[in-house]
């Protein structure tokens, strides 16, 4: 509860509205629900507009189909559901407007809200491998109300196609790099803007690329400062953090 | 060059004011140097009255004072030295207004500015040994003009401890979460703010802690979103992307 | 053999009724089997009325029902098979009373018996993609002869839904923390509770989890005390040693 | 605050005796102070007559003192102090009735109790070195109120000497199995005894030993049921949870 | 554009055949393209006659065709597939003068160059096994214009085989050392030759060959001069290596 | 060459019946082959009437049937097949008097070799799971021409029914200790006899026994003397070097 | 106690020479120590004439004297002290005719006895590096009764070298090969010779060595038969395997 | 022996001037000193004027002057010392004409030979605190005949500045790219040049980068054609590859 809440409901114990018994009940059946800074449930609380999340993995396509219209009851018109297997998203289909990205396997039930970010997010890649946790990041980012560039395939081998799009990264409010193998794109990309970087390593290699292991090592190490990683392939963790800098006010 | 350079090259090619030869040499000897978007050093351009950094470790005494008499003439007032010795310091402190943290090895010549930033910055540790780490996120912060509130030793084997310091960790606008150990501390303050977490895993610990990597791997692994993790003891790195976000217009 | 053995049988040796060299052929033939302390098989001598444990993987089903049989015939009435596939579930509920989980892939033959521990066991869990190695260890406490509790998906990322269930864990006589990913539920737990904490890390997870080892190395490193660990995924030693200390005098 | 504070905090606003206002500055003020359940710092309510205990490392003898101190006067006689220098310890020991064993770096301020538990505490290594951290388990646990037998040099590489101590061990309430290079004894008492067995990991050993990972994985794959693991080098975790279950009641 | 290029441009601005405004079009469209050193793209502009390289894996065959339709555009007649699965093999096989070697996964799209190397390339593996990657790089490098010489199954545990070769190594220009497992190959011929030697570590073995782990770590730890590794099973850039090697004038 | 071979050599050349160019022509040709130490190829020359080896994964039933072939021509009575497919094992036995064992994958085309060592080989196992890799050095001891002797499923988590095999064991010339898991195994059969003692760990287990990691070290850093170890599920080199062990005179 | 002793005390109590209680008085009193396979203590009973063993790392001098005069009392003439600091060797050199080599750390108290082997061991070094580890095998197997023959600095990077020894190589009983960085020199050797190789790894090298991990792979992935390992930088271990495998009768 | 030596020898053998039994004897005493293709020692026969090398580490400075004398005896006039101690290096000083380079540990003994390769060889590093191993690498190239250009401190961080010397390596013959930390720079030079480059990865760094591995695990999976790898911190292996490149003719 908000203070304003707190403050109601012991006026309206004061007055008689609503008796000790009633209060205790009230806050013993969802004890933590209303403290104000607790989140009520795993979702955090999203500006208004912007779309709820489920991580798609491992629920079935019903229990998925209740946890949306849940979140929908709730009054939050758009649901993003990462990590979601083909046939879910086919029955899923069936119950609202739904659009679903193959390639990243993200799906989205609900409009994809107008951007209300400051600014602008680059997704970058460095290589077109790398496109599906990109995407992860990318439609996040829009489904929580961002615009997002792409600037794919930029990767460090050919660093002249990244110095060509200098301008779209100089303007940015967040960059999320996205690379596997060596993973460079991070540290390069961290050395050339003055918005905060976040790096998604992705597990594309073989080899000595270890699942991912090489580029988030690299990343980590990045003699760029502003440059952060988050999880291997955690292209909806990018998405979630660079959409929160872009919103800051 | 910028377009506007272009233009003016080819125009004085076609007046005559240049000839094509010595166009040629031109782009040939300086070929990226004035493309614009470059910054001139390693040394990020910095918001007026922000401290310029210098990375202490593996430098002389005299090598650092060099560096430092080069950014003052440039205009810029303060200079932070992170992994600075006490030797260093004892010399250096004979030549500037010079402040030394002995627990985080920072030094900061010249006046620390005052805090410009939209909101303040929270640097929480989970343990007492964590602080010459989170002291080097803290100093880095406040020399880059930012508020800082400390939150020492709030880590999750004492949970109620965290819970105490909601207020203020809820209106933060970044937390630096420094944890070694079982690093566990960036993953429950994620889930309890709404701003972005920045973890520094430290290599505090013993055994299966394997210097840092143990932290490591649970701040990546963490399942609440906007949390994002820089390299192991790299408290500089946690403070300056703080200091980014919270200079973010 | 026991003492009183020995005695016995250095007494038939003086009165004759046994000759030296059979004395001799006896301890040869069988040297350890009646040392009195070691177990007849694998598996534990257990309390009266409790089950006793089949590892099932590996195993045939024919196999299987060959160990339960001789595990009945010794007067056991309820057998435990862990890691037991839904064909061999079905092959074996052909000749017992038989119950099988299929998320945990545990089947037990015969009666689970009556709770007769001090108090009861509380499994929790992280998410709710740990729960095949939760129902392994709430199981097998349950077949063990013990009253379990479980809180389910109350992981550090919505701290307040742990917090929440403060009255279950406070009274409880051990708790089994089940998760994955970050796996900080262990020290969590263990900094709120005054009981033992069986932390069982779970593969579940992606990138830097690793496995599960990232998990592992969070709760090995826990900063509460009064924490264990078992193998990851390992349910059923979680659930086993839970009910031991459930089970002392 | 329990459900009762809960119900007469309300009635006191539905009498007058408390104003709306009043009452939600008290909970904002101290909002988990008062739950009940948590902890007043790191260190847990131990029984009464039982030593608190601080971490020595990394803390100046003047902190440790003032801890101490603190402690003594909050009516606790026994304070364990784990890895403690001679230099702190001659320091402390100025002050206090100490005790100090520099083999474990163990300091003990005030009288060791009397052993309070339901049975005694095994502790086993495998061999000499590993005997700094089988101390540390031991001083530990007898701090605690423990009665502690020592099995020290009986790794399972002369398996008759494990075999000969077969009554004491039987008899345990909880082994603490202290091994490091292949750190087999954790398995091996794990099979022969019927109480828990916690692992204790060492570093001790050199090449592929790696500092105790090889010990610690051992441990963790043990076939034996009843086996648990804490840290590497961690014995007075090992000694804390033998000492939890040794005073279930 | 190479120098000429820029010249003739500047030319006609000065002639007037090309304005100023149009010039700026043309290096702003394509900003780095014609910068005479970046590559028009992923692949380095090769010598005249050689092929180029498309990385086949994770692209469609209808990609894959587009590509090197693009390339043989440009007047580039051979073009090397890796990676290449058989389906898309037989797709392109319709449309070129195709050749396809099933073992190594590679497809060459029109005639294989003449050799124009200044010497002979030796390929040489440890086992049958390791034949994959082998041919891998013996197939990049004759697209790329090279002689290459075989010497499979000549591994450390047979030395005589190796050593029956010699004259073979001896005038080789560069060696390819593939193996795996124990990977100690490269260190043997590294102590023969006089010429680079690229060791190649392969996936091949099991158990603690860690999928390549063992013999990467072997060759880079080589004692013989002149060795150098390239990624786990990446013949191609081997192969690549080598003929660059073998072309230097 | 042998010895005598060159002498006889020589003399020919003195005798003329051999011209100088003619002898350098011969040992150019085969410049290693008669050298008299070196193998003729991989299989090293065995005692007379022992099998010769051929590891079958990764060649097809006809390759294998070719070497098979091959080595029967040349005088050797008995082939083992390790590694081999079922398939192959099917088309292989339309050629030879052929046994299969299809679990450990073992293929012998001849008769078994009555066994000719000094003594007997034991091949222990902690667990039945550790059957297929027992198996293989099980047979291909007796394919070399040893008496074995099985002591299956006596891990260390039931020591006494390897402790009532004590005569077994204390009087063998070499024990293969295959062993998973905890691969505890090889310490305390070390610490028991005073034969070599070869540990085979094997990949047998899950979660933090990292296939076959945890059983490798384990036994690596065994405590007993006289315990050495090959590689992970290498059951072939076992059961090899105990026939070497057994067959020295 | 071995079969005699059992019957003649069966036959005491027979003739009433012993009473029964004083029997079983007797086998509690020493429950293993007279089994008749159990070792009196961690070192093997050795052969007449040979050494005993000390692992001198973390005892006192003065304790490495107990120990020592403990075994001479016993009744063995040498004492072999391996890992043996200058200070204790000169301690000890007061109290025996006593010899020290630095290099190895090896101190040998009492006469080298005679070699009584059946042929002579090789012990062969990859470069002049791994002598240390080299003598602790050399040495141990001297003092053990074994002729010794030492290849030092015949790494595989100058295999002419190696391959110019091949008949002392070739008469060996047993080979222990010694070494560090790329560790080649097992499979190598393996390859050429037909005796049980014991290699060692060593912790020599820098970078990717990763102190003797390197080298480990690479002999436990060795594609050569009879080749196994110890543990890193274990010169002991192979010393002693090798003299087992040469007293072999 | 070369070819003509056996035909001498076996013309002599026929002529009666060697007896067959001579013969045999010279073969069997030193079987493979004449081979021909055998290198005298481990240091490669090198060009004229080139210098020899020694690795000084673990060599006291007596032996490196033996080594010295021999080889300046056997004609070579220029002696390259790497891993040099101040203190070796100054007793040497004494004895020739001798340069030591602190930064590095690189002592040459005799004058610089002049450069001969076919152009000349790059060293970039990606920081300062990469000099150390950048400028073994330097040194060892330019004692062995080598024209140097260095490019230091031109990090992917900072990448305006390695663009800025584009016209050094395009025209390189070899890059040697020293990194530590992410070790990017090989990556990005590798897309910049069309020759080959040889990445050395730096132990510069801290946390996560492993002493290295971070670097080395970039380097391998660089995306760039042309790149290859030494061992971290191996200096003298990029220099020396860089050098066999440089005067391939």
């Amino acid at each position: 509860m908000k203070k304003e809440k707190w403050l109601e409901m012991f006026q309206k114990i004061k007055n008689g509205a609503l008796s000790p018994e009633d209060a205790l009940n009230h806050i013993i059946k969802e004890p933590f629900e209303d403290l104000g800074y607790a989140k009520p449930d795993h979702h955090r609380a999203l500006r208004q507009g912007a779309a709820e999340v489920i991580y798609g993995a491992g629920k079935t396509p019903e229990q998925i189909r209740g946890i949306t219209d849940a979140i929908k009851k709730s009054g939050c018109e758009t649901v993003l559901i990462t990590r979601l297997a083909r046939e879910a998203a086919d029955y899923l289909s069936g119950f609202y407007d739904f659009k679903y990205d193959a390639v990243s396997r993200v799906g989205i039930a609900g409009p994809i809200p107008k951007p209300d970010g400051a600014g602008y997010i680059v997704v970058a890649t460095g290589g077109t491998s790398d496109m599906p946790v990109a995407e992860e990041a990318a439609l996040t980012a829009e489904a929580l109300g961002n615009e997002v560039r792409r600037l794919y395939d930029v990767g460090v081998a050919g660093i002249h196609r990244l110095l060509g799009s200098m301008e779209i990264l100089a303007n940015a409010r967040a960059v999320v790099a996205v690379a596997g193998m060596e993973g460079a794109l991070g540290s390069v990309v961290g050395g050339l803007v003055s918005c905060p970087v976040i790096g998604v390593p992705t597990s594309v290699g073989y080899g000595a690329s270890f699942n991912g292991l090489s580029a988030l090592l690299t990343m980590l190490n990045s003699c760029a400062s502003g440059v952060c990683v988050v999880n291997i392939d955690n292209g909806f963790g990018g998405g979630y953090l660079a959409s929160m800098i872009n919103h800051i006010k």
